[in-house]
């Protein structure tokens, strides 16, 4: 697969009102956007550190991934997402090659992306996205 | 903190053997540099994404802090890099800031890189690490 670069890393926050000061503090700029994404049950913000942003997710509910997420394991790294073209071809390869896929076509992200998320049990624990900026 | 860009992400794996070939299929680029940290008891892999490398760690040790990881958490993201310089003064600043320092001083790195960690616990459950290449 040819993945250009890493787009984001998500971070699993208890709250983004604490988390956004440490982070403009330590990486230096400033949370350009901050969005909900409803159907993930997510408030995300975002910086932009060279080519990757820091996506930062607070739960909206103790039942989405990331309030489970955090339940079991902290606050921490959740996910790792890759910037590939042709989303849909790209899914395609993955299954290809025994990857699990959690989305089996692409959905809507934050910022207007074209995503999907490969499953952990697959890709050596690592929450593996795949988006594509179709705006470009 | 003035970061410039992701250094690398180091992601914790129990074999190289088995983790180099999905993350060169998966990334679509061969792994350029295989490297044993014996200070740290692991064998590090390294790609490039873009900007940002990615770093496998395989433990050579059950004693080591990957074996830990590993024992606890399962294989996955294990730690943030972020380049910057003048790193002294970086670890002065977060100290100030009330930032835990794993390193109080600079040590070395895999790649000739100059680093130190962060503790996770005052950096909202990200393990970060700080890189300064003092041969650009």
């Amino acid at each position: 697969m040819k993945v250009s670069h890493i787009e984001h890393l998500g971070i699993a926050v208890k709250s983004l009102d604490t988390a956004i000061p440490y982070w403009e503090k330590m990486l230096g700029t400033p949370c350009y956007n901050i969005e909900e994404v409803a159907e993930q049950k997510v408030k995300t913000a975002f910086f932009k550190v060279g080519q990757t942003k820091i996506e930062l997710l607070e739960s909206t509910s103790p039942e989405g991934s990331i309030g489970k997420f955090i339940e079991k394991r902290g606050e921490g790294v959740h996910h790792v997402a890759f910037a590939v073209e042709n989303l849909e071809d790209r899914l395609a390869e993955c299954a290809d090659a025994g990857i699990q896929l959690i989305d089996k076509a692409p959905r809507g992200g934050a910022e207007g992306l074209s995503i999907a998320f490969l499953h952990p049990k697959s890709t050596g624990g690592v929450l593996t996205e795949l988006c594509e900026d179709k705006n470009k």
